[in-house]
This record gives structure tokens, sequence and C-alpha cells, in this order.
């Protein structure tokens, strides 16, 4: 899996960091695309990228301020017109499904595929036999949630090698003891599909959060993780206009990722008041709390290993 | 005044054109700016000119397709945060007063100036001392009008060297004779300001049109005016085409042009089945007809004198 920044500001378009979009890759484990959060030009954003919009299995949207959500009707609308034909599934706030409803029936946008909206709250959002999503609400000044993507174990790979020197040749029996079960092999032995098999893979942990103050939530969403996307609107210094705009800063981010134990954090959703050469500077602040900090830009990849 | 394009594709953004959005720069004439849709992006379009988002006074919606109009809660509400103080008009079909409200409503946007929002019909949409805005539907498959925007005529200039000539010497008498009154001077000289008033300078006549079939009220519409915006979102070939989805083709808006009189005729809403290389050729087309015809680009400006 990979995550791919579309947009990395906060509140309006600047020109080096589009409002907030956030795509999380995973072609090799289902052949989709989630994304989280999609402000306006988000499509705009995906026309540079090698990202295909009917690949999109599911948005989920972390909060409803304009920033987060005014590209939706526009992707929605076009992926239909560059022949997506799969469902899709938006998760989000109430209110997510007014705001669609209306801007798709106003401009007569008829998509050609299924459109389900689920307006969620806390809990278990989404689960299938590979991930599960968990959402809590966050502190801002409005509803704002922050979700937790916890891929299930996968089953540890069959040690070939051991199987031939074993005298068990490849076929349909190879599925059956991959499966864990027990299986009578023709020359009578009984074979239990455990022993061949390595132990499980450990699956990733992602959190992803709308815009907050430094909370208790963030922590729960992201125990643990192997990466937390954390908003960090403001320089550490800023700590009370962070806390007046319901905001965070780098260090209170940084404190989340070290509190919560997490692998990676990655800095988003950065003011258009910090240029270019701040950006070293709050990166800085947050490595001095938890070292293994990163800054968001657009267009900027991470592969959660 | 200028008219400078923002967003010159059709249907979805591509890489080179913009979805709609047409900004008319009348910043000597009221020292505003008046827009002409707004499609997703149109703000960040804006990012790269001059033009500042609080300067403007009106934005009228042609139609309310989503390439026309799901750029306006992002630049509503960017234009607020942008020191925006000043009222502004939104003038639209009927559905774009329950489009914007609900877009601010969900995302609890706001505004720091007063929204007007006008669901318009055919006829006189705005008129002041300076401009009459007139509307009249075209034929699309939704409710799409097309603006013809007439600057009234202005006085003539005062001419002063005659005046000083003739002995009458600069004071509030100037403003007098040059609105036209008639004046008894100190030594009882009897002047009459018309004889120290040029003609009348002629206001120029813009018309912007909303997607449509050839149709008559484009040409209506249309009558001398200095510049004629039309749609062309196919080339003359695509005849059928265009007509199937309420379209033009280059040849069609170029016999416009010349059944209308126009001055000057500007294609726009172009295909993105069309790359660089055919732009050449779709001008070609529309100048076999009517040859004082150009092709708009994003960023394109056009002086209208």
């Amino acid at each position: 899996m990979d995550l791919l920044f579309l947009g990395t500001g906060a509140g309006i378009p600047a020109k080096l960091r589009n409002v907030t979009s956030i795509a999380l890759k995973m072609l090799e484990e289902r052949k989709t695309i989630w994304l989280f959060d999609c402000g306006e030009a988000t499509q705009h954003q995906i026309l540079h990228t090698s990202l295909k919009p009917r690949k999109i299995e599911k948005i989920f949207i972390t909060h409803l301020h304009g920033d987060h959500i005014y590209g939706l009707p526009g992707l929605l609308g076009s992926r239909s017109f560059q022949a997506g034909h799969s469902e899709l599934t938006v998760y989000g706030p109430k209110g997510i499904k007014e705001f669609i409803d209306v801007s798709l029936k106003v401009s007569e946008t008829h998509l050609q595929y299924p459109l389900v909206i689920e307006e969620i709250v806390e809990g278990i959002v989404f689960e299938d036999d590979q991930f599960v999503v968990e959402a809590a609400v966050l502190e801002h000044g409005i509803h704002s949630f922050g979700y937790r993507i916890t891929e299930k174990d996968r089953k540890g790979t069959l040690d070939v090698d051991k199987l031939r020197n074993d005298g068990i040749m490849p076929g349909p029996i190879y599925a059956k003891l991959k499966s864990g079960e027990t299986v009578q092999l023709e020359d009578g032995r009984i074979i239990n599909g455990n022993d061949y098999v390595g132990p499980d893979q450990k699956g990733k942990i992602i959190t992803i959060l709308g815009d907050t103050r430094f909370c208790e939530n963030a922590r729960n969403l992201a125990q643990n993780a192997d990466i937390l996307v954390h908003e960090a609107t403001f320089s550490a210094e800023n700590e009370e206009l962070a806390f007046d705009y319901f905001h965070s800063t780098t260090k209170q981010a940084a404190t989340i990722a070290s509190e919560a134990n997490v692998r990676t954090l990655c800095l988003t959703h950065i003011s258009s008041r910090y240029g270019k050469d701040d950006w070293p500077q709050l990166v800085k602040e947050a490595k001095e709390v938890f070292p293994n900090s990163v800054i968001a830009h657009d267009f900027m990849e991470i592969k959660i290993k």
C-alpha cells in the first residue's frame, strides 16, 4: 500500500499546496484506491498522477468544511464520464448526503455507477475479510472524524521447498494445506497444513485524522499505527492560535505520534502562511519530539511497509 | 474592458483546458470584475492571474451543469477569507440558490459579505446607469442562458481647448457644460454645453453564451456585438454529434457571428478530444465562414475595443 498526497494545504488552495485529499493506493491488496477527503480540484490533481478515478472504491470524508469536500461532485461526475461502472461508497458525517444529492440533482448529473452514501457515527464503519475501518470523533469546530484502517493479518506463505523435500508435489492439495487443513495423502500419511505455513503476516495500520485540536481520540486511533497522518496547521509556537481555531501544531502532532507509539508520522494540512522556506523548520519541530516525522507535500508518496 | 478566459474546456477538466469560467475585467469602468460561469478550480486558475476575488462584483451562471458551477462554493468561501467585504450577486437559472445555500450550509461557511442570489428568467437581469445585461434561453439539454452585456453610451469628452480659446476658464462651470447644460457667463454670454462636447462614445456590446445548439436566440443576443463568445465543442464535421449532445460546431458558431454582424468571434468550450495540434484546424474552420475568429485558451486575454 502507498499513501499519495493529492492536497496538503489548509483552508484555501495555494499554488504549492492544494486543499486536502489523500489517496490510499491498495492496488496489490484489492486493486482499488481509497480516498480520504476530496477538496476542490482533487480531480485536477489526479490528472497529474497515474490514479484512475474508476479505481476509486471508497471515499472517506473526515469533516464537511469546504476544503475537504468541494471536489466531490466534480470527481463523482468525472468518474462516471471516464468509464467508472463499479460501485463507489462515500462515508462521512451527517450532511454529506444532502451536499452530494443536491449537487448532482441541480447539475442533472446522472452517474453510470451505483453510488452509496453512508452517514457515519463512531465505531466500525467498514469491515470485510481484508480490512476494518474505525472512526472516532476528534475536536474541531465542526464534527470531524479520524479514521483507523487496520489490515487484517494475512496467512503466512506456504513453504513449497519443504513440501517438495517431503515428497508432496504441487496440486489442489496445496490450497488446502495453505488454509491450515489436515489432509491425508494417497500414501496414507496425514499432513497438517500448519506445519508448512509460515507465521501470519501482520497487517498494516494506517491512521488518517481530520482537522483537530490535540486530543485523546487522536491518540486512541493512532495506537501502534504504521503511519499516522496528523494535521499540523500551525508551527509549535502558535499553540494558542491552534487551540482557538481548533487545529494542531507540529509539536502536538508529534506528541500524539510519540505517545501512541506509531512508526511514522506524516504532517499535513499546512497553513499557507508557511512558505517553502519554513517547511524544514516545521518538520524539525516535530522531529524534536518524534524523530520519525516527515512533512507532506502535494504528490508525495509514502510506501507503507 | 478585457475578457480573461479562466477555463475553456468542455465537460471535464483537462491538463491544458480547465472547465468553464470567463472574467470580464471592468477595472477602469467600475473597478470590478464580473465572472461568467465558475467551473471547479476557477479559484485555482485565479491564483495564476492578477485578479483579486474581492473585486468580483457579479457572477453570471449560464447553466447548472457541473463544469459551469462546481467552483462556486469554493470561490465564494475564499473571497470571504481573502478580505472580500463588498456585496456579491450571483445570477443564474432556478436551482443555483439551492446549490449554493446547501453547499455553504453543510460546510458551515459563514461569508463576511452580503451574498445575493437571483434566479433569473429571460429579459433584463441587471441595469444601472452604465450597463444593461439581458438574458435569453438557448438550446441545451438543461436550461441554458446567453447573456448580452451592453455598455451604455458615454457622454463625449469636453473640448477644453475650444473652451479656453473662447475665453472660458476651468472651474465648476466645466462640469455643467459637460453635462450639456446651458449656462450664462459673468460677461453675459449664454453658452450651450453641447457646443463644447464631442459626440457620445458608443458603449461596447459583449455577448457570452452558455452551451447551446445552433439557435435563433444566439443570433439575437449577438446582434452587432463587439465580441461574441460562442461555444464550439465540436469541429465542423461533427454537426450530428453536436446536435445530439446539444452543442455547436466551429462552423455553426461562425455562422451565428456572421449573421449577427459581430466584430470578433471567440470560440471556447473546446472538447478535450481535440489536442493542441487540432486547435489551428478548429479556428480555420470558423475563419472560412467568419474571418475575424479566434480560439480561446486558458489565460487568454482579449481587449474589447
